[in-house]
């Protein structure tokens, strides 16, 4: 029986996604928590890592298991464990063949940026910006993202062995000074859209024109934008799968 | 000189306002941090002190320094120091003979309770309540405790010579299932906010009547009210002085 869950999980709670020795993550959590509920050892495979310090409203984790728990049930005795900082949103049974990783299409990110006074409110969950900038150059610059290109200049880690992705959309709310970016693509690179909004923070601030982030691109080097944003501005919003 | 800080605090950074050995409160922070700037043994008087987890927007201490510091360059050196779990919003020099509790008139505090699914966001900022509730019970209960009375019953400690406080002002903003309670008054009694919230509460899930609530302030015993609400959801928002 295989279990896919949708988590929303506060990453100041933890030493990111990932299993680390000696350290809390939410990986740790999970897994301890399943294998304590169903009473066999649990491992979880998740849509994708992220740093610590990163939040999620819509990660996807899925796992195997011999038990059959009701989907309703798993989701209450679970939420109890895991608060407060891991909260199960939703839980279904799905075909033996899910893999949470492989089989989503796409994922959604959204990053936070108050341009307000600090507030210590804001500290875990938004980057607190206190330059000027020039929200129609933000916008312009944005538009260079769009589209299928090789954001080699844009991640942390040259790993891939493809690193052409596809952004479907980028949109950007802004709301009494809170900046809310919204960024659906077929796959990201590791640190791509926090190098891709500190990037587009600094022509904002005036210190590169728009089209820079075209050159930064057809670069294809990290040493074109050496920048990144603050990991607590960042939630994995949504992943989505065919079924959706 | 005397000056005066306005400052806010997110209250899950600390053990509680007042210093306790070992322990990280906000007291500690500033006090250590004053010394440390000032160059002089620095210590603090507070408006009031708030509980372990309780938050403020707009605390109000003073202290008194033979030094002579511009109060923008002090604000900036503080927040430099105190970041992120405290932020200096205001620093002032203020008559010698300011003293931040006794001079403060009133006090404003906003208690915020989510009816809304349980979201990790909220677990250090607000009471999630899952319980149904008649919001027209709950603004019925809050009529009985506006006004001048004897809140013996609403008190944890029984320890001030009077118990007997004005409650100016009880209001109620509802906004997408967060409720946000704002109460002002001459004083508050040991977690008197806390304890008139639980209550209402109870009243807005039927448990009570809202006449209740009048009956347990005659009761003049914590019997009649033996709940509390979380401290997370407590917010100091404001102190008043006469100047303001």
């Amino acid at each position: 029986m295989r279990y896919k869950l949708t988590i929303e999980y506060d990453g100041s709670y933890f030493h990111g996604f990932q299993r680390q020795k000696n350290l809390i993550s939410v990986q740790s959590k999970l897994e301890d928590a399943l294998t304590e509920i169903l009473k066999e050892e649990t491992l979880i495979r998740a849509a994708g890592r992220t740093d610590a310090l990163v939040h999620a409203k819509g990660q996807v984790v899925d796992f195997k298991t011999s038990r059959n728990v009701p989907p309703k049930n798993l989701k209450k005795i679970l939420n109890k464990k895991l608060y407060p900082g891991i909260y199960i949103k939703d839980v279904e049974i799905v075909d033996e063949r899910f893999h949470s990783r492989i089989y989503a299409i796409k994922k959604e990110y959204h990053y936070f940026v108050s341009i307000n006074e600090y507030s210590v409110f804001n500290a875990r969950y938004m980057y607190q910006f206190h330059n000027r900038i020039d929200i129609d150059k933000i916008k312009e610059a944005m538009e260079y993202i769009k589209g299928t290109h090789d954001f080699t200049s844009f991640s942390k880690n040259h790993t891939s062995p493809n690193m052409v992705r596809t952004i479907e959309s980028f949109d950007l709310i802004e709301k009494d000074g809170i900046l809310e970016f919204i960024i659906v693509g077929n796959g990201f690179l590791h640190n791509m859209v926090r190098i891709i909004i500190a990037l587009i923070l600094k022509v904002g601030e005036g210190k590169f024109e728009p089209l820079y982030i075209k050159k930064a691109l057809d670069a294809k080097s990290r040493k074109a934008c050496p920048y990144v944003a603050p990991a607590e501005g960042l939630y994995l919003w949504k992943v989505y799968y065919e079924e959706n």
